[in-house]
Order: structure tokens, then C-alpha cells, then sequence
């Protein structure tokens, strides 16, 4: 796992370079005739890459975006309304049961398809009408990383491809991003011990990194057998804060922004019960680092322009979560690459 | 807490006799001119029901549902296509911010709204075209209950309202089932003291009841401070699974229908660990009450028709787990009308 970490900026490099000129080409072929509607099919990790694909997608091109539930096509064989309508399968082996079958069912309900993979001799890429391949190479850990990072990279140039105002020249930059952040390697390892008796933890992200919040407790519920549980800020307020009594764990994702008014408030207000808080962030919104434990992405990373300012940290911000997940595993003594009772393609009945 | 749990019948009753001809008239005015798209847009407890609601009104209707990310509206500033959309917005107080802001979006961006709520002069009931009352009186514990039921009461008139082939006549046994559960009461009172010291726990629920799943995970966090994780099954055994080690608390919901043949091999294999695990059903599933511990509702609750046979399981299935969570949190020692740190509305940034 760690190994596979530390080959995101490479494999998002090599991704980027090979999808370019087919990402031009679909751009041009949905100009004049942009979907009324997508819905993004998946399970698992890659379910975590589509939640940030529904945020990036609404947010920079205006289209509504919707998570498919796979059970109304499965389980309950209903036909739904598909006409104008752009399906986008996310699946690391392409073999995942139902994620095919809710693309498959969708094509012949008249919607146009896009399979996002790994894998181009899969099921996914031979049902797709286009697909996105993600060159991260053979991912051999149960635990997905360099796959996660590559599908988000995927998302950005679906949002591309669909009109989004995006530069095609700050993703270019997503590979230093990510290198900046496995800087944080030997620091993180040194803090896992600390974590070595947790067995339960609070994520907490909002918007953009609402799916980086999914993302980190499910790595630390399928690596270190800790029960996360995973909220945007909103939600958390809503019922579950009760829950946090002095010394509960709670990580958050804290970039500047438009979700730092609200992330700030619930940071006071955890750091005064007082729970244990650690903030992820960078060095754009340094007010994140400071009155309490934190780790830093030794790198700027807000930009400017129409889309939001955080809208290129959930690569780089995923990374020290993955390595505080690997590292906290080989504390607790577990093997991360291969989990008791899970398999790398997991069919669903 | 418990009182408002046992009003629930009455409750129902009360809203079903109140609401039909406003039912019938929004689905002759629906008729003609049926919505490409609907997005539901809650928080805390209400968008538990939106994700029964969700799964109802896809399968009932096959127009394509998505929920809403209210920060898409409120942080971000998006301006969604929402023509030919119908966006329904839930709220127990009619006062919560976020879900009014993005109702008051979506109809400036033309599409149709309906409101579901409690409080007939909130902000909610002003701001939507057309608003469906739960008529549950008012709610004074903070851990909604008898507001939860209302709503998912609601979303049915709604599906049929849109056009699905619901029977009016089987609503009207809702108030019946719902006192059935009830009549569980004593037994999971007994049963509570075994859950003493729990402090973490999976609630497992597939399809129509992944809500019902998501509903008690939130009530266990709100009253009895569990870090209690939600899943569907097939979500569960991607990942999360791992957790689960001898005598980890798993609570499922196993209704009869298409749910069951994936929920089985589930509750087999959590057995092998052993987990500890509850299976909440009723007498149409007699299998899912043999061979560990079971809570069956004193009913037949599976229905015959064109819709699912679990159809109507999802407002008796929550009673028993809204009993369970009352009586833990007396066995705790908590007080569940008044979590720390929660009040009833929730205003969020």
C-alpha cells in the first residue's frame, strides 16, 4: 500500500498525458448537445471518487448530477427515464456486477455512457461507449489509492469534456501536488503512534472534500479496523456531534475557501469540549495549522478564477490520509494489502 | 421520547385522513405534465426519509431522483439547469436554512416545488408551491420520531401523487402495522440491558430500507452516543466488513422480497465470526428469525402487487429501532429528549 502511494504522481502523469487528446475529442462531440442529467454508477472507493464527481460536476458545468442506488436497477428491475441523460461507471477492475448493469440498463434506456477504469480489457470498457482509462499501473493492495487519485483526475477532465471552464495547465500541476504531499511521509509516520489504541474516529469534510472525508474513514475502517464514521459539517451538527465526548478523535479537511466559515465554528467548538482534533491542510489557509494539532501539505494550494479555490486539493489532500491509514496499520500491526475477509473485486449479488 | 414513539399510529392516521384530496388534486395537475427529474433536498433525520423517498419514487415512478447537496447551493453559488424538475424540499421545523435556500433556487431556476414539513407557518410552508402537513403534533424530544414516520407517509402520497400504482387502501393499514411494532415494546425493553456497554455498532439495510438503516445508525449517535455506522449490504462487503472481528454488534433490517437473498449470506457470514448480530423483520420472513437473535414484528407486513413486496415495511420497520434506541439510552443513563450539545432546529452556514 505504501509503495502504491507513492506512485500517484507518476501514474497521474502518465494518465493525464495518454487522455488528453480524447477528452478534446469528447468535448467537441457534446458541444452542441450537453446532457440534461448524469448519473454516476458505483460501489466502494471508486463510490467515493463519484461523490466528488457530483460536486465537481454541478458546481463547473450546472448539470444536475445524481449517485446511482444500484439495487432500483438489480434488485428492483425498475426502468427509469434515461433519455438525455449521460451515465459515467467508475470501477477500478471494470468488473464490478452491478456498476455494469446499471451502465448496461441505462445505454438501452437511451442514455449516452462513459466507463472510467483501470482495466481496458474489462466488462466496463467493452459496455461503455467511451472510456476513460486510468494508467496507474497494477494496484495489488485491497486498499485502493493510486486508482482513487486517478479516477478523481478522470472526473476533472469529465467536467472538461463537458464545458467546465477548468485549465488544462493546473492539472498539470496535480502530479507536484501529490509529491508535495508524500513529503509529509516520515512526520506522519511518527504521529501514527499516538493513534495506536483508537478504535473509533470522526471524519469531517464539506463540499469539494466531503468525498475526501469518505475516502479516509473507509481506508480507516478496511486497514486498521477502526470504526470512522464520515459527515460534512452540516450533517454532523445535525444529530451525530452528540456522540463526541473530551479525547473522541476527529480528523477534518480544512482548506481555504468557501467551506473554512463553516469548518472554523465546528473546529472551535470540538477543540472546547475538548476532543482530539487533527486538521488537514495546506499552506494556504495556515489559520487551519494553528491552536491545535494539524498536518500541513508543504505547498499552496488555492487558486483563482470562476471555480472554487480549493477545487485542486482533493488529490493532494487524500494522500496524508492514506499514509496516516498505512502507517497506523503497520502500528496496529495489521497488513493493509490484504484485510481479513475482502478481495480486490468484490461481486455484489 | 418514548411517548411521541407510541403517538405514531395516531399520527398517521391523522395525516392520511387530512392530506388525500390534496393528493388527488396534485395528481390530476401532475398528470398532464410529469417532471423529467426530481431532487430532494433535507438534512438530519429528513433526509433519512429523502433517501427512502429516493428509492420509493424511482422505482414507483422511474423518474430519475437525485439528492441534494445543499452546499452546492449555499457555499458554492451554483446555478443548476433545474427546468422540468420538481424539487422537494423536507423539514421537520420548515426553519432549516440550507434545504429553504436551495428550494428558493430551484423555483427561481424554474422548476416545481413542494414542501414537506410539520410547522404550517414556517418559512418552508411559505416558500414551496404546494406544502403536504404531517400532522404529528409537536415534537419536543430532540430525537425525531414521530415527524420521521409523517414523512415517509408524505413521500408515498407523493409517489402516488406522481402517478405510481400504489394502492390508497394499503396506507390506510400503516397506523395498524405501526401498532404492531409497537407491541414489541416490553421485549426490546428487556432486551436493552445486553447493549449496556455497546459503544460502537454497523446497522445493515438494503434498498427500500437502507434509509430505515441510516434512521436508526443516526438515533443510536443522537441518544445513546454510539459511533454507529450505516451500510448497505452490498456497500458493507466492499470494504467496511474488514472491521468486524468475534461479537461486534451488527443490526440488519430483513424484511421478505429481493433484499433477502442478498441480506441471507450476509447474516450467515457475520455469524461465522461470530459477530453479534440483530435481525429487526416480521412474520413474512420467518427465515430471517431462526438461528441467532431476532426482533419479529407481530405481523404480516410482505404485500402483493406490481410494486416491491417490502413496499410498506420501511415506517413499521424504524418503530422497533426507535424503541431499542429510547430504552438503551435509559439503560445508559442519558437522556435521549435532550442530547448534549443538539437543539431541535439546526441552522447551518
Amino acid at each position: 500500500m505504501l509503495e502504491e502511494i507513492r506512485e500517484q504522481p507518476a501514474a497521474l502523469e502518465r494518465t493525464l498525458a495518454t487522455s488528453l487528446a480524447s477528452v478534446e475529442r469528447l468535448r467537441r462531440l457534446l458541444e452542441p448537445r450537453r446532457p440534461r442529467f448524469i448519473l454516476l454508477a458505483a460501489r466502494g472507493t471508486s463510490d467515493n471518487a463519484a461523490q466528488f464527481g457530483r460536486y465537481l460536476l454541478e458546481i463547473a458545468t450546472g448539470i444536475p448530477v445524481s449517485l446511482a442506488a444500484p439495487s432500483i436497477f438489480t434488485l428492483y428491475g425498475a426502468r427509469l427515464d434515461m433519455r438525455e441523460a449521460l451515465v459515467v461507471a467508475i470501477s477500478q477492475s471494470g468488473e464490478s456486477t452491478d456498476t455494469n448493469l446499471v451502465l448496461e440498463r441505462a445505454r438501452a434506456g437511451g442514455a449516452r455512457t462513459v466507463g472510467i477504469t483501470n482495466a481496458p480489457r474489462s466488462t466496463l470498457a467493452r459496455l461503455a461507449e467511451r472510456v476513460f482509462l486510468v494508467r496507474a499501473g497494477r494496484e495489488k493492495s485491497v486498499a485502493a489509492t493510486k486508482t482513487y487519485t486517478g479516477q478523481l483526475l478522470m472526473l476533472y477532465l469529465l467536467a472538461y469534456a463537458l464545458g467546465a471552464r477548468l485549465r488544462i495547465d493546473d492539472l498539470r500541476r496535480l502530479p507536484e501536488w501529490a509529491e508535495a504531499a508524500l513529503r509529509l511521509e516520515k512526520e506522519i509516520a511518527g504521529r501514527a503512534g499516538r493513534y495506536r489504541f483508537m478504535e473509533k474516529a470522526v471524519v469531517v469534510g464539506r463540499g469539494l472534500n466531503y468525498a475526501t472525508a469518505f475516502e479516509f474513514a473507509l481506508k480507516l475502517m478496511e486497514t486498521c479496523y477502526i470504526v470512522a464514521e464520515r459527515f460534512s459539517s452540516a450533517d454532523f451538527l445535525h444529530g451525530p456531534i452528540a456522540m463526541v465526548g473530551p479525547s473522541f478523535p476527529v480528523f477534518l479537511f480544512a482548506p481555504s475557501g468557501v467551506t473554512w466559515p463553516s469548518m472554523k465554528p465546528m473546529l472551535d467548538r470540538l477543540r472546547q469540549i475538548p476532543a482530539e482534533t487533527l486538521a488537514i491542510t495546506d499552506r494556504s489557509n495556515a489559520e487551519a495549522g494553528r491552536g491545535g494539532q494539524s498536518i500541513v501539505i508543504p505547498a499552496r494550494l488555492a487558486r483563482r478564477g470562476p471555480l472554487p479555490v480549493e477545487l485542486f486539493t482533493p488529490i493532494p489532500y487524500i494522500i496524508p490520509a492514506q499514509l496516516f491509514a498505512a502507517c497506523l496499520a503497520a502500528e496496529k500491526g495489521l497488513d493493509p494489502d490484504r484485510p481479513r475477509g475482502l478481495t480486490k473485486v468484490t461481486r455484489t449479488l
